[in-house]
């Protein structure tokens, strides 16, 4: 009876196939958008419901440091994207020569064309010293805030609206620019706006900048650099394979 | 035609009520599990999908630069649980008397509970030395790392497995004890299981350690600390007010 009501318990908590199935779309059909965004305005509601999903990521010691700035005017964006372009000519000549030429090719921003950018900040001061979870390790507060980030982007996705990390930004410049005080640091510029489409996979794949490694090479044992050693091990890292082979050709794989 | 075209266009890429909605179910229901982790083993198809789900996070560059070591040994559980116990001791007197109490009430991690315990790593040198978009930012490959782990932690939660991130170990000795190479740091050690259920509420919230924020007020517009100004912009925040009040009295609001 114990056990019956255990897995009772535990069904309650459980998804649908199709639930599960929604999730993973979210997550497989994201992408770094740049290039195609629409003059849509995003509707308050959809936008609420996005920031909101951010708001919910997890953070060290329930810190919650974020804020996000929204930002839709024109004078503003049209300085961050000063900013970018001068980043971005200091960033192509760090590049060998024959990258450099498919490099100054890529469009890696959209910050004019997207309706709405969001700056994700994280106060580090947003409770007290010491913090539950980051004793030991001072950037926790910015993963918590990376976090929302993701949970921000994956939102867009499923809101069919499409997103774009602008990292290629000096941080010191762009925190001049947004007024942020001494104790809050910038963790993310976001561009965010409705899509004619979304790419298939990831631009910098197609541009064979680089391919998309095998998930298979990355997943170890015990320690870094261990094999597969055992039974499941061996069948765990037989079923990665399986699995990103079938995504990889269109064909999402069990469960997927 | 064109505007039609266009429309259709994006009906391709869009979510259904259903599938958004199944997205949302993952983000608000998704906990840091510490206590509740059973027995049960996980399977390998299981374990493989929120891998999978993990590696398909963006990355700085397409840089991919996690690996994901698995571990199930009682030995290594046992070296890094007696990490974690060194650390929490030394966290536990950082804080004044009163929060000490409750400090050392809480469960905050399932390390020899939970069946699989998974580190996330960062190589920092697994694309060169020049990355596209970590050019201005050398922590961007990190916080690639971070977006993985926050979509292993939604994909758990899909297939409805619990995770705990403990972040109360000292990284060098965490680095030593997984002998990770000079240039792979350590991200995230997690732990993951099947729960015997979901707590409602973040824990540390229901202990009355912190509340949970109000959303309005960590949204500013166009600088730091900018107040709603226009219509857009005060129709978003009632909108996120009405929101998350919802949300808080357990009735999902519109789209979620």
């Amino acid at each position: 009876m114990m056990e019956n009501s255990a897995i009772n318990l535990a069904d309650q908590y459980r998804f649908t196939d199709f639930e599960r199935k929604s999730f993973y779309k979210t997550v497989f059909s994201r992408r770094d958008v740049r290039g195609e965004y629409t003059k849509t305005d995003i509707a308050g509601d959809v936008l609420a419901r996005i920031l909101m999903a951010a708001h919910y990521a997890p953070s060290v010691g329930f810190m919650q440091p974020w804020n996000f700035i929204v930002i839709r005017s024109e004078t503003t964006k049209k300085k961050i994207h000063g900013l970018f372009k001068k980043a971005n000519a200091e960033a192509a000549d760090m590049f060998q020569p024959e990258q450099q030429k498919v490099y100054k090719n890529l469009k890696l921003e959209g910050i004019l064309e997207a309706p709405v950018n969001i700056c994700v900040t994280c106060d580090r001061d947003r409770a007290g010293p010491v913090v539950i979870g980051r004793t030991h390790h001072a950037a926790m507060d910015v993963y918590s805030a990376v976090c929302a980030v993701e949970n921000l982007w994956l939102a867009a996705r499923a809101e069919g609206l499409g997103l774009g990390w602008v990292s290629i930004i000096d941080h010191k410049a762009l925190k001049e620019t947004l007024k942020l005080p001494k104790r809050v640091v910038p963790v993310a510029y976001l561009c965010l706006g409705y899509v004619s489409h979304f790419h298939d996979r990831p631009e910098l794949e197609t541009a064979n900048w680089r391919r998309r490694l095998d998930l298979a090479d990355l997943v170890q044992f015990d320690t870094f650099g261990g094999k597969a050693d055992d039974d499941y091990s061996k069948q765990l890292i037989g079923t990665i394979n399986d699995q990103q082979q079938k995504l990889e050709s269109g064909t999402p794989p069990e469960g997927i």
